[in-house]
């Protein structure tokens, strides 16, 4: 989404003067590297290792900014064997159309694989997002000389990690199975003692690593480091346990993102007058608003087609039976059924007249992937423009270098976060009830004799609500 | 524990400097304000409207230093006319002394006014601290110009505490009286839904606040507000927890701080000798072994006295019957019931030569007391550093003045937070198991068609396990 790039042909260049152009201009990375270069030179003078913590602590050197990894001019030796004659522009757009397919095909695959294969994934971009985030931190404070500080990053992403998965994952989704031994119960147990635990090694260890001149760095760092896991952790983990839910929880919004990208730099190139906000300057009003109908239209197709394989739509579930993950169910969740609506009445009287009937079948998932794409198109792409603000508060051009073309990883799933805690948040309001059945997942988890406590103690309250009968 | 100020008698003045002796001696601050500003007048030339957002942006400077509260030089008007011929350094240990009792005065009359009174007070000093973060925060990064930030945070604040309040507390606590109308259950049911929407409103608001020379500034302001969301907010919404599981859960914790910070001065002030940590340096490792011990004892004697008042030892809870909060139980929780306990064999053999018993009867909270005796002597301080290294990093003395010879509400409950999170993992961990009435509120929040097939359900289950017989 940060990377969109609507086309605005008719802004004039350089007029927001050089770092906007620098930032905006794709694949002009060698002109922004001399830019800073020059920059740097008239700037106020260096001293890299002053003794003085608040002097220039933010002001990103000349070393600092070659140092941190300049997304998108990185070519693949295949390719750059292969289109040696293009002008350098070129050559990033066939980088870039490459390495988007190639996204695509990775990402089917997975799907393929299944759920679990899902979940290996994010874990893994969540872990790539996480380091990128890190290394820019590291970069701009100038931290090469800071005691510990990326040992513990690494060790308050394994504490967070660790606190959110086994909390209410485990305990939701596989609390039949840690029942049946006494050591798995013991590790759900005290899962939140030994989480604080860790988390209180860092904590310590952070306290004793602090350094007199460095005092201010570390501490922002130490604030940076807990906002990079608010970012990443907290919401990746909600993206897991949107997969959970059924794959389709993952694919539609995923692809909603991507649709919304792709559409709305398509409005934007070819109709696109209007500059949409300051931030991005080359987004456009055009852009916005036909990326966001082609959403919702192609969003409605989308989920209607994957409504028809159980595959798609049946919740990620241990099965006893089988011992293993089971993702097909009969009937299917309710969202995912038939359902017969009635058309508002003057429709429905227009549709008399031609013979047709007064009322229609339809996915309810249809209806709630509406919801799904309008949040992706209005509220998405500011997830984009906060990105985007972001780098360039710190005079970056990408989050990383790791996929040729787009730059990092977090670069293309910043606003799949945001995304995914909405769905997080829909599903829980308005898909998902607390179920019987995982309620009594977590009855199964106390001892015999409360389990038999509880049983009584419901059947009384339903007795004397006429619930049950006698 | 930041002021603790154990005395270390053998240290020379000035031996770290003028900035570690601003810091560390007490009642000094004219001396301090000074030194500022010959520091300010010898620092880097200031441009404080400077365009460029990454110049100088986080030195303090003469102003800045002298807007934010300086702490301990507050003294109330009747104080000052009632001790006109003391010198500073002693006028200020009795303005701390006197108010110092009021404070324990006013915790003891609240306490007696009952747990609701606490909540209320939890909340109070929760706005409070953070309103003197955001204050550092806002005057560190010299935002006077800069559009909506306090309003923003603001916003922020009431967002986390209505997702805090309303999650679990509200849901687990008074899911009775919630279950009774349709309204409340609809604000149970949509209360993550609204809490998201009006955090999406803060994050387009902050989007569209973004100003071209404010970025760096503006987020590097987001993610402090964010930190302190998660210090303040977080822990106290975890203290409130902790008093609905029995009052004597908060007042043990905050007391045992309040010991260990008197009883490690007292030590350090008659026996302290071997500096403890560079970063506070008037703390001894004879105030920390010696504050560490008291603490136990005092803790184990403490505990003992509060184990036999049902008052202190109750969780509160919602009675249905008498329509109001009820904090009287019979039997008091197990942690509460005096339980026999056998002597080691060692120790029994000697009872047993001097005609006692083998066994002896003891409440379980007294040994519980011991582990929290334990954290609050050995972790409890590094609460305190991280406090004092966080107020050195950024050149202040003391987070705000609200308390005349104390400094702020931080300074206060620095400690107190990181204790409250450590008692919450305890409780949840060694204490409270998932009750079956716990589980119930749940059970009653679904559609009466889905407690009986919950019912039926867990009848299934314990019949076929043997636990219900036919």
């Amino acid at each position: 989404m940060a990377t969109q790039e609507e086309a605005l042909p008719n802004q004039p260049e350089g007029i927001e003067g050089g770092l906007r152009k620098r930032l905006t201009v794709a694949g002009n990375v060698e002109t922004a590297a001399t830019e800073c270069a020059e920059e740097a030179v008239d700037g106020p003078n260096s001293e890299l290792d002053s003794d003085d913590d608040h002097s220039s602590l933010v002001e990103p050197k000349v070393e600092v900014l070659s140092s941190l990894p300049q997304g998108t001019d990185h070519t693949p030796h295949v390719l750059a064997c292969l289109l040696p004659d293009l002008p350098p522009r070129w050559r990033n757009w066939v980088i870039r159309g490459v390495f988007t397919w190639l996204m695509i095909g990775f990402f089917c695959l997975i799907i393929w694989v299944g759920p679990l294969a899902l979940m290996a994934t994010t874990l893994v971009v969540q872990v790539w997002c996480f380091k990128e985030i890190i290394n820019i931190g590291y970069t701009v404070y100038r931290m090469h000389g800071l005691p510990w500080f990326r040992s513990l990053s690494w060790w308050f992403l394994i504490t967070s990690n660790y606190f959110f998965y086994g909390e209410s994952l485990v305990a939701d989704y596989f609390g039949v199975i840690f029942s049946k031994s006494a050591l798995l119960r013991w590790s759900i147990s005290y899962h939140r003692f030994i989480s604080f635990f860790m988390y209180i090694i860092g904590f310590v260890w952070f306290v004793l690593s602090l350094k007199k001149r460095y005092y201010m760095r570390q501490f922002s760092l130490f604030a940076w480091t807990h906002v990079a896991l608010l970012i990443v952790v907290t919401q990746s983990y909600l993206i897991i346990i949107n997969i959970f839910q059924g794959m389709i929880w993952f694919i539609v919004p995923v692809s909603m993102i991507i649709i919304n990208d792709v559409m709305a730099y398509m409005f934007g190139f070819f109709f696109g007058k209007t500059p949409l906000i300051q931030l991005s300057p080359k987004k456009t009003w055009e852009g916005f608003i036909g990326g966001g109908i082609s959403t919702v239209i192609l969003g409605m197709l989308m989920s209607y087609v994957m409504c028809q394989f159980s595959f798609f739509t049946c919740p990620v579930e241990y099965s006893e039976a089988a011992d293993s993950l089971n993702f097909y169910c009969e009937p299917p969740p309710p969202a995912f059924v038939l359902t017969e609506y009635s058309l508002p009445p003057s429709l429905a009287r227009i549709s008399c007249m031609m013979g047709g009937s007064e009322s229609f079948l339809m996915y309810p998932f249809v209806f709630h992937s509406v919801a799904l794409s309008l949040f992706s198109s209005v509220i998405g792409p500011f997830g984009g423009f906060f990105a985007s603000g972001f780098k360039r508060a710190f005079k970056i051009k990408d989050f990383g270098d790791v996929i040729p073309g787009h730059g990092g990883m977090m670069d293309r799933f910043d606003c799949q976060f945001l995304m995914a805690t909405f769905v997080n948040v829909y599903i829980w309001s308005f898909i998902s009830e607390v179920s019987p059945q995982k309620l009594l997942q977590k009855v199964y988890l106390m001892k015999p004799d409360q389990q038999l406590q509880m049983f009584n103690l419901l059947q009384e309250s339903l007795l004397s609500r006429g619930i049950l009968q006698p």
